[in-house]
């Protein structure tokens, strides 16, 4: 697709969640990927990492949800997730949006969860964390549209990564069964599928797709 | 895209709303695709027409709102909003699936509306059809994800087409101003945005994605 | 709750579905109800026993899902849908809007199903002619919130009704089970639950909710 | 309405926000209501000024948003936000929660924003922090509802109420024009209007609405 000739793009969390897949794909598609595998994105080192923003940014954040009843969630346990998830998409968008701004046009494209969509017991602070991250791309998505930058999220979930589902959980006959019961797919996605979803929102055609959330759950959310 | 060799789609309402611009690009990624002109799709139709069942269908199907405050709503205009949109959509779908899921594998991509996801004041009748055509989609979409089948609707709103953005329309005065107000991204999207996301959708390696609306509206709605 | 003397309210199928139960609750209010037991709300019908326009209008149409697979709709049972709930509603909302405009106020309460909001595989006619309903009731809503009249749909689902949950189902073991698997809350709700939502988006003093489906389902859809 | 006879309650910020207008309604109703005037809910505070759990437990948080493009966002801003809205809403659930679970039965009523719901533009560390409190309410909602413990928000815009709406703002010109052209009903809210609807969300007899986020916005989302 000559569309992404001469694009760049940078990943965050470039081995990690869907970090490794999305890089792939964009490299398969004629983009010069640059893979950072930092983890909490400070202001230094963006300025230092990320000093050239490039056409694309996929933000890429992961950290495996802290299970537990409510009443046991832990402040370490709540501060790791904003820590992870949160603050980091916002200091990667406030970093990158002044030159996408400038320069008219710029792809953010934010790998967050469909856990907010619906919500999941036992997953509290998770679906919080999860949750700040879509409506803040919501907010910035609405914010950046005229000034032909798009930020969008990706919804997932029960997509195959190392980070939440490793090789012994998808033998584990529990999850097994919570895929029979709770994914109409009755299966994990391939993660191709979510590479293939960033790369029709990081093509230049598309520009009308903004501050939208699209889940990819196999049918969990709809 | 390999992805797609060898595949058959079959595209209705081809010379009309979106059928133009998803039939060119699936034939771009190598589909043979077959264009139906038709309009209401009985099932005499569909078993003369579509007696052979591709692997894609694309449920195309357009009707002008017919705009106005509720109460002058005419029962005429009502009755062909849902003979053109809401029961074809049924027949389509119901002439196609018991293949699909023999086969265990299918694509139904029926491109509809964002209306229904937000409303439309003064357009209640078509924001009633296309919320039929959204809805059935996501219980069809559920229903038959486990057999392989994906089924899923575009909900959008102010991309270019004939039939609801006729070159006059473009250029009014009123229309502009109702973009400047009410769509975050000010324009009018390209067609080539949706045919991209069809195919996305059309994509055998996208199995994922079922019974879900996905927006492309400009940030009209998120 | 003096809110609502002298008000009047007028109730379809009020012998089914939540109409005896909202009847009764706004009674209890104070407010003196019609109760219609028509099923298709002609517009012969509304002209002779709706000719008065009352404050508050309760559209509570039912019509039990024909369930099965998509490929065994049958046209009838598709038909039946639609002619009980959807072309009613529209001419329940057709007939009364003028009036309610002119005035300058007026309450619609649709009571339709939380069945769009997430699609139920092997309903999919159901959720058709439900997800009609509920985009109708969003457009008017919208359309007549500044005419000062509010417009609103209660999404129920397993809310316990004659018509859906007869007491044999309640003791049905498959029935018990999907309550334990699907229904956060692992119970029916009371009819009491949805009135009282009723009387909520009826009282006078409530102007800013307007084309909101509000979802009551035991967590089965958030 | 005797069903509240005997309950407690209790409010925080309740000096701020909608906690007047809440704690006020819950009093007509015979509700004991206590009263907290803090801001930041530590664990301290809990435990030493909500030692008894209350039947009702009123999660009133509110924080102006600091409005202005993403490039612009101050850390301390962004801090104050979470450190105001979200932080707190964890701590007074998981506090609360322990005890209600026991008890088999508790209501809590967090009232949050729409912001989430369809994005703000220029106010997007804002939409984050609602966000985050939104999705958490839903992951807890469903956790706590087969304890027989409801958990619900309230998803308000353009309610009166002195924390995002003093005075000034509402004869401010540009902020009538927001209204005319963003919000249907063209006005801002009555505060009743929340406290009717916390109301009916602590209603003993409704405990089949949980993880839900009921918009309340005058028609600005559906």
């Amino acid at each position: 697709m000559s569309t992404f000739k001469g694009k760049t793009a940078w990943v965050s969390s470039a081995d990690r969640y869907m970090g490794p897949a999305i890089a792939t794909e964009l490299e398969r598609l004629g983009v010069l990927v640059t893979r950072d595998t930092d983890r909490l994105y400070t202001d230094a080192h963006l300025q230092s990492k990320l000093s050239e923003i490039p056409d694309i940014v996929i933000a890429n954040l992961a950290e495996p949800p802290k299970k537990g009843p409510v009443e046991h969630i832990e402040d370490s346990d709540w501060e790791t997730l904003f820590d992870h998830l949160v603050h980091p998409l916002m200091r990667i968008v406030r970093h990158v949006s002044s030159a996408m701004k400038e320069r008219g046009h710029g792809k953010i494209i934010a790998v967050t969860s469909a856990a907010p969509l619906r919500g999941i017991p036992f997953a509290s602070a998770y679906c919080a964390a999860r949750g700040a991250q879509n409506a803040f791309i919501k907010g910035v998505g609405l914010e950046l549209a005229k000034f032909g930058v798009q930020v969008n999220g990706i919804g997932q979930n029960y997509i195959e990564n190392d980070t939440y589902y490793p090789p012994d959980l998808m033998q584990d006959e529990r999850f097994i069964q919570v895929l029979n019961t709770q994914v109409p797919t009755k299966k994990v996605g391939s993660s191709l599928e979510t590479a293939k979803l960033a790369a029709y929102l990081a093509d230049p055609d598309v520009r009308h797709v903004v501050g939208q959330i699209i889940p990819l759950a196999g049918g969990w959310t709809t």
